[in-house]
C-alpha cells in the first residue's frame, strides 16, 4: 500500500473533492459508519463528479489503524488526468495524434514502463479505462521513471465510448491481437492520427474493441510458446509507427 | 532470497560439484569454517569447473539459521547454462545465427522478459556475464514465463573475449548506445549470424564492447528524456531485426 497516494479523513477528503487539480482514483468509505452531512456531500460530490466510490467493510480500514481516517480514504493520483475532449480540441505534438489505449492492463510496472517508451517515441497520450486498469499511482509513477508527468493520461469510463470518439475524430484504431490478420508492420502508421490499443496479458482485448477497429494486427512469434509481455509488445508497436514515420519523413527530403 | 534455489552442506555442495547437469551460478564459504578435507575438496574443484566462488563473514549465513548448511551454500540455475563452443558449434535455428548479449543488466525482471522476447522472435541464444549480470534464478524463470527453458543462455566469464570469438566465427555485432551513429532500423540484420549487444539502464554498453562492434545504433528519442527500459530497448531491436528478416523474405516469392 502506498501511503504517499491517500488522503484520509472527512473533511480533507471533501477538500480534495472540492480541488479541480488533483485526481483521485478511487474513494472508500467504511460500511459501519453513521450517515452526517459531510459523509452525504462526499457521495454527492462523488457521484456528481464522476469519482468512483465503494462502501467497504470496516475490516478493511484495520491496515490504517495508525491514523484518523475516520472510515474515509481517497486514493489519489500523482498526476492530474486529461479530459478525453480537451485532449482531442488541442493541438497534437507532431503533425498527427499518436494514441496508446491499455485495455485491461492490470500490473503497475507494465503501466509505468509503457508509458515511459510512449513518451520516448513522442505520442500524445495514454488512455486507461478507470474499471479494467491500474491507475496512475507512485509505483507508475517509479516504474515510468518519471515519464508520467511528460505525456496526457487520460481515465475514462469506457474505452467503447472513447473509441467511438475517437473514430468520429478522424483518428484511425489498431487493436493487437494475437490472431489478427495482418503483421503489426505491414499497416502503415504514416500521415494518419492513430490510436494503438494493447490487451491485458491474459485476455487480450475485449472483443467489442476488437470489432470496432479498423486493424487488427498480430506480432509473428516463432514458437510454440504464449505471448510477450504487454509492455514488450506495446514498445515493439510503437517503435514501429515511429519507424515508419522517420523513414518516410526522411524519404520525402 | 529464494530457497528453492539453494542448494547447502558440504555434502550435497560436494554432490552438486560433480554434476555435469546442474548449473551452478555462485558458491559461498563461510570465513569462520575450519578447513577440512571436504571443504578443500570444493575449493578445488569449484576452480577446476570456473565457479565461482566467495569467503564471506559468517553473519552472511545469519538469514539461513533454519538449515543446517554447514557454511556452505551453492546458488544454483533452474537452467543448464550452454557452452559458447557448443552453441557455435550446432545448427542454428534458422539461415543464421540470431543473438543477444546483455552486459551488465542487473534486475533479474528485466533479464526474464528480454529471455522471453529472444524466444518469441526466435532467436538462438542470450549470453550474459557471469560477473556482470544478474544470473537465472527462479525470478528469472517466472518472469520469462518459462521461457528460459527454450533458448540457449550462454554464461561466461568475459564478454570481450565472448565477442571477439563471435566475430572470428563469422558474425556481425551490433551494439546499442544512446550516441550511436545510425538508427537502429538503417542497419540490414539480414543474411547474417548477428549480436546485438544491450547495455546496462543507467552505464550502457561498456567501452571496449563499443569498440569491438561494427554496427553502434541509437534507438531515436523525441524528448529531453532519459532513455527506454533496457527490457523494451531490447524488445524493439529484436522485433526490428525479425520484421526486416521476415519482409525481406516475402519479397524474394
Amino acid at each position: 500500500m502506498e501511503n504517499n497516494n491517500i488522503i484520509y479523513g472527512k473533511n480533507a477528503v471533501l477538500e480534495l473533492l472540492k480541488n479541480e487539480k488533483r485526481s483521485i482514483n478511487k474513494l472508500v468509505i467504511s460500511k459501519g459508519l453513521n450517515r452526517d452531512n459531510k459523509i452525504d456531500e462526499i457521495v454527492n460530490l462523488s457521484k456528481a463528479k464522476g469519482v468512483m466510490f465503494q462502501f467497504v467493510p470496516k475490516e478493511k480500514f484495520l491496515q490504517y489503524k495508525g491514523i484518523n481516517h475516520q472510515g474515509v480514504i481517497a486514493y489519489v493520483a500523482p498526476i492530474e488526468y486529461v479530459e478525453l475532449d480537451d485532449f482531442l480540441s488541442k493541438e497534437g505534438k507532431s503533425d498527427y495524434k499518436k494514441i496508446i489505449i491499455l485495455d485491461g492492463v492490470e500490473d503497475p510496472h507494465n503501466l509505468g514502463s509503457i508509458i515511459r517508451t510512449a513518451v520516448c517515441a513522442g505520442f500524445d497520450a495514454v488512455i486507461i479505462s478507470q474499471h479494467r486498469s491500474t491507475l496512475c499511482s507512485a509505483t507508475v509513477e517509479k516504474t515510468s521513471a518519471g515519464a508520467i508527468n511528460y505525456i496526457d493520461i487520460i481515465k475514462v469510463n469506457s474505452l467503447v465510448n472513447a473509441v467511438e470518439l475517437l473514430k468520429k475524430s478522424d483518428f484511425w484504431v489498431i487493436a493487437a491481437e494475437a490472431d489478427g490478420k495482418d503483421n503489426y508492420f505491414e499497416v502503415d502508421y504514416t500521415g494518419m492520427n492513430f490510436a494503438i490499443v494493447m490487451g491485458a496479458e491474459h485476455s487480450g482485448v475485449s472483443r467489442t474493441l476488437k470489432k470496432q477497429a479498423d486493424f487488427l494486427v498480430k506480432i509473428p512469434m516463432f514458437n510454440e510458446f504464449n505471448s510477450l509481455n504487454v509492455s514488450n509488445a506495446t514498445s515493439i508497436l510503437i517503435y514501429e509507427a515511429t519507424r515508419q514515420i522517420m523513414q518516410k519523413s526522411t524519404f520525402k527530403i
